[in-house]
């Protein structure tokens, strides 16, 4: 079987293991105060030269949401996120469960827009207290869909938040996806715009761990007492530390993010030329088929992936490509997409 | 100035202040274990002969749907609602304070059908738990929008919840206008579809108060605990008992609900005679209109009323009847109105 | 029976239950933004002529203690108060509930000492953020004993917490009786003393209903969003206006006060004439005794009270007066003690 | 330095390690349903032959309590435990985030007697919904202070927790040490014992990871629910599976334990015959001495170790062992602890 199922399907890079075994035997220091967490820290704060962050690791992206929404907002604050949002649809309530509404819109193609996000403001603004505070923005980027944020939209949400005075907040479970997709912008930009936002490791070629990264001064203190507090503080921390080596020192980061793209669009073109529709055009490691009932049943057997949708009585079907993900691997995956479609023309000629 | 801005604009019926007056002296019991309070729950009872029920007593609206709600739900079970529900609004997030999503659909004027309970329970089954766990309903009846569920609707929506093995709540703030508008169930038919469900006492002739009503057995232990929890339970409880003694010793509970529909359908009636376009058609005692700048302003220098909403850019006024609104403040309302259709027509002739 | 009970046993003060007849036809705006709110808003700031304090109403005082304890902390921080106070005992975890821990002390009569807060915030400083983080001090006065805060104690207090950083909060469920026990200090010093804190009506001749009184400029924002989120926001608001109008316009509240603290001593003292123990030495309206088996079973059949605790297997009684307790029903429950130690020692003798 | 600061300051035993180099380049499924989940599961489960459990894996331990307690308790019920307890001090109140009390009493040697359970239990029922509802116990073993409950000390707990329908947990985050210390009791006891429980990976020999052990088959539903919502549930969930099979292939999670309690008993008897007062006696991998200032000064520079508390003005440190020290490492600091006695005596004379 063919395994298209995610981007957090394998272990991780060699780097990565590498620097496990190397520093086996050292004793360190626990909780995220140890020299690899601080060489990590550095690392990824020379890509930010713009900005003076605060960086922490935290193991998993629903405990990275959890502790930053929660260090935002008092208790009558709550979230914009729009409604494919991973805050507002695949955490289990875990934002509710701090306290806050998520305040959901609906996205367009995965993705929040500045008008929006004031439509709210407004909205909530008229019955005041009777209603949630909308205090901050919350996106994803690369989004749940696959799509990135364009330099334009992002500065027009931040934007609309410096008027508002709104927290905005970037979800990077696949940052290094959005960043690699060929767009005019950096990590620098990010750190530059966004209060505070998560690097994903986990979908980026590491075992375990999200970055986080504090750019409004205001929000540094205490992040650490929320983040104990949420059961997001390693005992062994300098676990997620190596991580974040093995992804920056050498560039990894970015050049296993570029490796996913470009072998998912691969994918996504040479769908498209066989006549399968997009149920929204990815620029990243994920792509998004509608699929017919037989089309389906001969991939199924051949490819693990998810149904993420049905599109009328279709399966929209969802392949990710991750830092494991082969060349030859990508080629199979065609070679079954034009038999499905083979078989299928077959069929109807019958 | 007339009054149309609510119905909680006014003390209580006379009834009420003479208990208070009466019981002023005596010493009573706290936290509601005292006599009144017996007395008004035998009454309330007595209205659902076919059913076993615990009544407790609440002072607001917004308190008894926090008790109500945390009292049904596990940590990761979440609420369904229509977006017009006033737990979905209206309460600046205190559902979600108490760490529950509430799952929002859109209204059919301002009602939640059997099907999107159905269609919201089997999109979240296909990710278990990785999504909340959709486990209880809550519908308003009378609705934020002044309509009312027919007996259809609400026995379509039962049978959803029992297959589904979903808690049915009701919000009955404005029940009193419900069962007045018309229908053919009473009491006694809520505590048969409800599990757990309140009737409002500030918005039909009381100074403050509602009864929850408990239905379900598995649901009556404890309740106690989250009302007292939740800062639910008064010190001085017989306060509420008295209201409910007021409000069903002679059925004035009926008799004002009756009063204010009666009022407010006059209203609408003439409203719609005169060309306003209702937002949406009430059945009881809410009445919504769109009424375009110079109606506007010409009402509100004689009249007190909320904007609820904008119709493309024309003001959607609401005028709201209560159990003090006379006769007379109609007549003087319907002839503010046609005074500011008939400046209209003078002005457009012009 | 003689009702001893508690100070919540009876309705209110015959101003309070004219002013409810007096304004019962009136229509009046909701949610507390009335005249009679502002009215009595502006009665009780000019009792502090030196803050300028906000000041909003509450229906009861675990609704306060929420409403003021969520309004102060952020989720890794705690409030400190001792074992004996009313949040850490007898609001079921309604402070839990919020998310926050209460740090208890052991008490000393009833009371926190500004060393016992110092050590507390030193211990925690040791582990940082392995622990909550103390930023609230929570004291009662008078306190669940009966004892009061002298000035000195609450300067030390103030002192520690201006030092610390700490923000300090007073339950003033029954500050009356504690202003009134002959203390040097007014609502004006309090003002000046704590960020924030409550007047307790209920307890004072009042139906229901508590004032908060802020005093920290960086607190008044946003709490009535806390209020409205937690429940505590009444739609017939004025009803709590017309409370504090009653209580504050010719000092009823102070009166009251005086009447309950020198019933209660006189009760006091005759108790500790007659022999009887007392747990704590109550400086206002709550009375402690020890008394023995047959003591207890003689004055149970004729007075209502409670029994608080324990003393080995003695129970401790609790009498309590309210403004409706009469001169009359005391010297009855004075006789009854005399009566029960008569018994006593002529058993003694036998 | 020497390093007996924790016993989580290294990676992890070798057989770890290599599991993890020879998954790294597979396709697994992910959260938890992977087949190196299912082996450890069952590697646990054969521990254990007379109970049906359920296992999970979770991150850390602070999740893991959160998880837990979370699942076991209804908003208005609290966890008894000892004032030592983890969940009591060292996690930044996440219980209390959860919105649960957590009702301490003093601990004696860090334990929870049965006694003291049942008093609490007592006390709140005399005030019903007044207080917090306590409905589970809270244990650790080995306790914080490096003690163990005896079997009959666990008996008695589990009999109260029987007649009062009160849950038992134990946090078993060093429970290797506990069962290795030489009791008379094994997993196998444990999980007929308490209806959920953890079993410590990170202080015992893994990288990461607690195992989680329901044995109540009314608490088996809905935990994923809830790990989902902490947290609590890791995308590449193997990671956690392969821990634990490299802990309990071949019994080296007992290997471990007994080489930590061997070798920090060895420290704990001599420091005896040197002199040193034990702080409490110790019968596993912690050691805790008073020392006094200058053999605090000489220590401090030769050994890594922490400053447990303050015996008068002395400090208590803390001394652990873990998978990784080695015997010569404890002849070291043996010689320190004879050479900081020495200098003292030298110094004496002097």
């Amino acid at each position: 079987m063919l395994f298209f199922k995610n981007d957090y399907g394998q272990g991780c890079i060699p780097e990565i293991l590498e620097l496990l075994s190397k520093t086996n035997d050292e004793s360190i220091n626990g909780y995220g105060q140890d020299p690899y967490c601080k060489e990590a820290e550095e690392l990824i704060r020379s890509k930010m030269p713009d900005s003076q962050v605060d960086v922490h690791f935290i193991a998993g992206g629903t405990l990275s949401n959890i502790s930053m929404i929660k260090h935002l907002l008092r208790p009558f604050e709550a979230v914009i996120a729009c409604d494919t949002g991973h805050i507002a649809t695949h955490e289990t309530g875990s934002i509710e469960a701090t306290g806050h509404k998520v305040i959901t819109v609906p996205n367009a193609s995965g993705k929040l827009s500045a008008s929006a996000i004031r439509k709210v403001y407004d909205d909530h603004m008229l019955q005041f207290e009777h209603m949630v505070f909308p205090k901050a923005v919350y996106i994803s980027n690369a989004t749940e869909l696959g799509t990135v944020y364009t330099r334009k939209e992002i500065e027009e949400i931040r934007r609309v938040c410096d008027e508002l005075n709104l927290y905005l907040m970037c979800d990077g479970a696949r940052v290094g996806s959005a960043l690699m997709s060929g767009v005019d912008y950096t990590l620098n930009d990010m750190a530059r715009w966004f209060d505070l936002f998560s690097i994903g490791g986990t979908k980026n070629g590491a075992l375990i761990g999200e970055a986080i990264i504090i750019s409004n001064g205001m929000l540094k203190p205490y992040f650490r007492f929320v983040m104990k507090q949420s059961g997001a503080m390693l005992a062994k921390g300098w676990l997620l530390g190596l991580q974040f080596i093995g992804l920056f020192k050498n560039d990894a980061f970015y050049k296993i993010a570029k490796h996913q793209n470009e072998l998912a669009q691969q994918i996504q073109v040479k769908a498209l030329e066989l006549g399968y529709p997009l149920f929204v055009k990815s620029e990243t490691n994920q792509v998004f088929l509608v699929v017919n009932h037989n089309e389906y049943e001969y991939l199924k057997k051949r490819v693990e992936f998810e149904i993420w949708d049905y599109w009328n009585d279709d399966p929209v079907i969802r392949f990710v490509t991750s830092f494991h993900t082969s060349q030859e691997e990508v080629d199979y995956l065609i070679v079954y997409l034009e038999e499905a479609k083979e078989k299928e023309q077959v069929s109807d000629r019958l």
